[in-house]
């Protein structure tokens, strides 16, 4: 069965149709992050609302807590998330290496103390795939290693060979058809790891192919010259996904090159920090400037806060530490990406995307601009 | 004009409608608490569909952040909390005896240090009825003197004294037509101090009266004597208002004491703290107990936690400190206490009231059990 099906084609940037066993995906899609089983503070019916088609959620943080099982006797990770659309979980590997005390990792996996209770605990690629399989969303996650941006060449070739040597046990792992299992391609900014990875990932055949190991701090300009050359390496018939990434200006650069699938933390934790993406740039509601400000975050957008609440009550509920800013702000932002991706689908489907992306990243609301402060970089991190 | 109409009595319990600038209400009601311009993680939209006809909120926390000036600035309280039905404001007295240190208190009225940065501010009966008059609730409360319930009866006296003699300050104040101003009867369990209130009060002729100073140590007893004896003392075709009471076994007998109107934080405060409200009595969602439970908090409810998630998913999102735990529990809690009060409407207009109230007392859902311990008795008292 094609699980994905190309409409339209624009230079290298094309839009399509993903499907799953909770409905179909149209790309290019941002999915917003929902670690721990909740893209914090918002409900289900909320992003269903903002226009979310698919949400992201996380093996390493749900296996810690609720466990495996709890979710499995609930009814599966779409039940206990009380989300009927689209679910991908990404694999844990990301996480692992990031927030953990790693005790030791080899070929046959990694162990690590657990961030909650320094229980060991041991993750390796057939484990993490069944607990996938367990868990039940639409898209899981190969099990691969990510190494940080400034490990050195040897520590970042023998991460390509696990993550190659892994996928090949996920993929013989994989058990629950009704799962689309994707393969993640590493190997940093090296060319060479980069296309050996892709090309042994491609042999073993992956419903789709995510670029990881990318916005790790190897700075934007590394990071788009990766996913140029990297894309094209990867089937044209199948999803491609890049993850962890990013502003609105590294969505467009990305998807001009061929990526589909994204997924980050920026609306969200940006959303929680105060900080607001408008069509004139973004804002911060904590600045005194908005103390009597009537006006909506964004003027004609029709997010649940825009319609809701005055610049001047969100700032006032930053200010008293009131749930309502993180919440309305996380919302406000989730809309402006999945707006950002309607516009790009458009684009795309008009056969006007490099016109209009050249357009957009000099635009106030998309802009790589001083306004993105080292705030916005650092969300960038998939940590949340 | 009569802005209070009783349209059934049952005993000494009544049904009725308050007419109000933004809208009828109908009694008996009770009103979530908002006190610094929100119920905590809930949205407007949340609160009607839960229900709510009229929410509180507090002019003591408001004058300090975001500050009269920004309310009025952005279009008054309901363009600000964008709530569009009924508000009350609480005029803050008892905030400011029980939340701040107070340097002086005379006849003129009382000067205390801000909680949030210390600074000195005035607040006497004049300036907090003109304050309420630029803040727009629909309806706004005389400035009183809460003593603590242990103060000596020559200062509960003097308390009364000043109460009386600010309630005539405040109504002469007055001066918004749109809003109707309460008074306040103090006098703690003292039956000659409440009579006396009672009566001073009433001749200075105010649109609604509320009970104040209970439930703020006394025992429930002792409050629901006070309510029995002081309700009647009060013009029956005027709202009565009972300020921050209490649990549903509270609100069910002060009903039958004549009482139209309630506040309280104990569903809000008590669903921040993951207790829930359940026909089958209290539950705590923290509990191990439900780490597999894939029912809804209470099975019938049609609020947006009970429809939405199982007690497995709250309990984890309190395990890790999401904020749906809160938010969902809030609502639901909000809900159970609204229903509460429609079979209490309910019954009041069957002629039913009392028989359905020795039953209610009894009913695990409502009883006065131990299992109202400790924590709901602390979220009794007003301070949110």
């Amino acid at each position: 069965m094609n699980i994905f099906e190309i409409i339209k084609k624009d230079g290298s940037a094309r839009t399509g149709l993903l499907q799953t066993n909770h409905g179909v995906v149209k790309t290019p899609v941002f999915m917003p992050v929902g670690t721990r089983g909740a893209v914090k503070g918002t409900l289900p019916q909320q992003l269903r609302q903002a226009g979310s088609q698919i949400v992201l959620a996380n093996t390493f943080h749900l296996m810690l807590k609720p466990g495996v099982k709890t979710i499995e006797k609930v009814g599966g990770l779409h039940k206990f998330m009380a989300w009927d659309g689209p679910i991908l979980t990404d694999s844990g590997g990301y996480q692992v290496f990031s927030l953990s005390t790693i005790n030791s990792t080899d070929d046959s996996g990694t162990e690590f103390a657990s961030p909650y209770d320094g229980m060991k605990i041991k993750l390796d690629p057939l484990g993490v795939t069944e607990i996938q399989n367990r868990l039940g969303a639409d898209i899981i996650m190969c099990f691969d290693q990510c190494p940080a941006f400034d490990a050195k060449p040897k520590e970042q070739q023998k991460a390509v060979e696990r993550t190659i040597k892994w996928a090949k046990i996920c993929k013989d792992t994989h058990s629950n058809s009704r799962q689309l299992l994707f393969g993640i391609v590493q190997g940093q900014t090296d060319r060479q790891l980069r296309q050996n990875c892709a090309h042994e990932l491609v042999k073993i055949d992956f419903a789709g192919y995510a670029i990881g190991g990318l916005s790790v701090g190897e700075g934007t300009e590394q990071m788009l010259q990766t996913v140029r050359f990297t894309a094209p390496l990867l089937p044209e018939g199948k999803p491609r996904y890049l993850m962890g990434v990013g502003t609105p200006a590294d969505i467009i650069q990305a998807v001009e090159a061929g990526i589909d699938m994204f997924d980050c933390v920026m609306p969200t934790r940006n959303g929680r920090n105060a900080l607001a993406f408008t069509k004139a740039g973004p804002i911060r509601l904590r600045n005194s400037a908005y103390i009597d400000d009537l006006r909506p975050i964004d003027a004609g957008c029709r997010c649940l806060c825009c319609t809701t609440y005055s610049r001047a009550a969100i700032r006032h509920f930053f200010n008293i530490g009131e749930m309502l800013g993180p919440i309305m702000l996380s919302l406000h932002n989730i809309v402006f990406y999945h707006n950002l991706m309607d516009k790009i689908r458009e684009n795309i489907e008009n056969g006007s995307f490099s016109g209009w992306a050249v357009q957009a990243l000099r635009s106030p609301a998309y802009a790589r601009s001083n306004q993105v402060n080292d705030d916005m970089e650092n969300a960038k991190y998939r940590k949340e």
